[in-house]
C-alpha cells in the first residue's frame, strides 16, 4: 500500500482541505470545517445535503454547488458521517423551506443522519424529508440484513433532487421525486483490484491475477461471485444483462447511462465499457439519450467498473439537463 | 495486467469509440475515423489542433470543444499518430485562418507532426504554426537528445492557446502566444506504481514496495531518481522545490497550480497533494490564483501525481478563465 498522504488518521481532513482551497470559488467550511457547503446558499430553497465515509471522491463534497448540493459531511474512511456533522450542516443551510437528506443505504450512514433529523426537528425546529439510496443491484431483494447499498446511482438521485430543489420544488415533492429517482436507477460494479483501508493497512479484498470480483461494493464488499477474468465485451454483457433483468423490461425505454470509474481505472477503460454497454443496451431496445462517463463513485484506488442505468421520463431528463456548477460536475 | 478491453490491438481505437458514442454533443469523427474533431468548426477561426498516442486520456480528445481543440489525432498506445491522421485534421478544420498545432516533445510526435504540416503547406495550401510543449523539468536542460518531454503542461497550452483562437487571433499570434504559454510552464511527476503497455504485456518500470519514480514522464520514462517512498508533505516539497528552483525566482508572482494524477491515483489523494503544495508555494512568496486538480494527462493506470505551474500574467489569466466547453475542462 503506497498513498500520498502524511497518516493514515489525517487523510479524509488533509483530503477535505486540499479540495476547499482548490474550489474555494464554490464551497467554504461550515463551522468547525464538520461539513462543506455552497459558498453562496439560495434563500427559501429546500437545502439538499448528502454525505458519508470519505474514500468515495469525488462524492459528496465534489456534488456541492449551484443545482445540486448545498452541504457535504465527510466522515473517516469507509465511516459515516457523526450525527454533529450532518446536524451543523442542518442548521448552516436550512433556510426555512426544509432540508432533503440523501443518504446511502448502509447501517451507519442511515442511523446517524436519522438521529440528525430527529435532533434537528425537536422542538419544530427543521422539517426533513430523508430520501434512502439503494440502486445496487449485486445484492438479492431478498437478502436479509438492511437489503440494497447505495452505489454510484447516489450521483442520479442528487442531480435530479438538486435540480429540482433549484428550480424551487418544496420539500414534499422533492421526497416523492428523490424516491421516483431510487426507483429509477440500478447498478451493478465489477472490481479488477481490491483496495487497502489506510488506517487498518488491510486489504478489503485479494483478486488472483486471473479473477474479478463481480457485484463489489464501494467498500469492497464481497459481491454475487468471484469470477474468471474474461474480455470486457463478456463483462459488460454480464453486467448490463444482470441490470436488464432486474428491471425486467425496459423495451422502447429512454435511459440515463452511466459507467463510472472505481478509483484505479483509468478513463481510457471507462470509454471502452461505456461504448460496449451503449451497443448492449441498444441491441435490446434501449434507447441511450443521455450518458456520464467518469470517476465519480469510488473506493478508494479500486480498479473496477461500476455500471449504472436510470430510466428516463421528460422530467427527469429536464433536471438532469439543468445547469449544474459543482467541482465535479458541470454543465 | 488486467484491463478493460476485448484486445490489446483494438484498446485504443474502442476507447475513441466509445469516447465520440458519450460525446456526440460535442465532438464527431473525422473522415475514416482518422481523428476527433469537434461537431461545431468556427468559420475564419485559426484551427488548433493536437493528438499523441493514446494511453493519455482524456488528453487530447477530451480537450476538443468550444474555447480548446478544433482536433485531436490519437496514435496506438504510447505511439504517434501518422502524418496521414494528422494531415486529415487539417484538411477539415482549417477554414483558411491556418492551424497551429501544439505538438508534446517526443521525437515521433515531432517528425510526424512536421510531416503532415510540410504536406499540409505544399502548394500554399494551408498555413500552419507549430508550438512544441517540452515541460517536464525532470529531464535536464542539458541533456542530449531531444531535451525536456511534454506532459500535463500541454494542458495549459492547449487551453491559453485555444482560447485566444476562439477570441479570434491570428497565427502568427497564436503562435508567439503558444511558446510564451510554454515557456511560463513547468511539470513534475512522481510515480508509486507503473503500467503495463498493453501491446507488449511489459511493465514500464516495477518499482519496490517501498520505492517512488521521482521525475518519471508519462510513458514510464524513468525520472532523475529512484527514491524511497516517504508521506507526502516531503514527496510535494521535493516536486515543488525543483520546480521553483528550475524557474530560479517566483517571489510574488501569481501562478496556476495543476495537481495531475497519472491514471491510477484517486481524487482524494490528488487533493490532498493540492492542499500541501498550495502551502508550499504560498510559504515560498508565491500566489495561487488559479488551480486545477484532477486526472487529465495519464500513463494508462498508473499510480501518480504530477505537479504543474505556470506563471500567470494578466492575458494568460483572461485566457485561461474564458468559457471552455469539451468533454472533460467545462468552464
Amino acid at each position: 500500500m503506497k498513498k500520498f498522504m502524511n497518516s493514515a488518521g489525517a487523510l479524509a481532513q488533509d483530503c477535505l482541505e486540499g479540495f476547499v482551497a482548490a474550489h474555494g470559488d464554490i464551497v467554504l467550511f461550515g463551522d468547525a470545517k464538520k461539513h462543506v457547503r455552497r459558498r453562496v446558499l439560495t434563500p427559501g430553497k429546500v437545502a439538499v445535503i448528502s454525505g458519508g465515509g470519505a474514500g468515495h471522491e469525488p462524492m459528496h463534497t465534489g456534488f456541492v454547488g449551484h443545482g445540486m448540493l448545498d452541504a457535504a459531511c465527510t466522515g473517516y474512511v469507509f465511516t459515516s458521517p457523526t450525527p454533529d456533522q450532518i446536524l451543523s450542516a442542518i442548521h448552516e443551510t436550512d433556510s426555512g423551506a426544509g432540508t432533503l437528506l440523501i443518504v446511502k443505504n448502509y447501517d451507519g450512514d442511515v442511523m446517524n443522519f436519522e438521529m440528525a433529523a430527529e435532533m434537528a426537528m425537536a422542538g419544530g425546529a427543521h422539517r426533513i424529508e430523508t430520501v434512502i439510496v439503494n440502486d445496487d443491484i449485486a445484492v438479492e431483494r431478498s437478502a436479509r440484513g438492511t437489503g440494497r447499498r447505495g452505489v454510484a446511482g447516489t450521483l442520479i438521485v442528487e442531480k435530479i433532487a438538486g435540480a429540482a430543489a433549484q428550480a424551487g420544488a418544496p420539500l414534499n415533492e422533492l421526497k416523492i421525486l428523490g424516491d421516483a429517482a431510487v426507483a429509477a436507477t440500478r447498478t451493478m460494479g465489477v472490481a479488477l483490484r481490491g483496495t487497502t483501508v489506510p488506517q487498518t493497512t488491510r486489504e478489503t479484498f485479494v483478486l488472483g491475477p486471473n479473477e474479478m470480483e463481480v457485484g463489489v461494493g464501494i467498500h469492497g464488499e464481497p459481491g454475487r461471485s468471484r469470477a474468471e477474468m474474461t474480455d470486457a465485451s463478456a463483462i459488460v454483457d454480464l453486467i448490463c444483462g444482470n441490470i436488464l433483468d432486474d428491471f425486467g423490461s425496459l423495451d422502447g425505454q429512454s435511459i440515463l447511462l452511466f459507467v463510472n470509474g472505481l478509483g484505479g481505472t483509468p478513463l481510457s477503460e471507462l470509454y471502452l465499457v461505456f461504448g460496449l454497454a451503449r451497443t448492449f443496451f441498444e441491441r435490446h431496445g434501449v434507447i441511450v439519450t443521455r450518458s456520464l462517463v467518469g470517476t465519480y463513485v469510488t473506493s478508494l484506488d479500486m480498479a473496477g467498473v461500476s455500471i449504472t442505468v436510470t430510466v428516463l421520463d421528460d422530467r427527469f431528463t429536464a433536471l438532469w439537463d439543468a445547469p449544474v456548477q459543482t467541482a465535479s460536475l458541470r454543465w
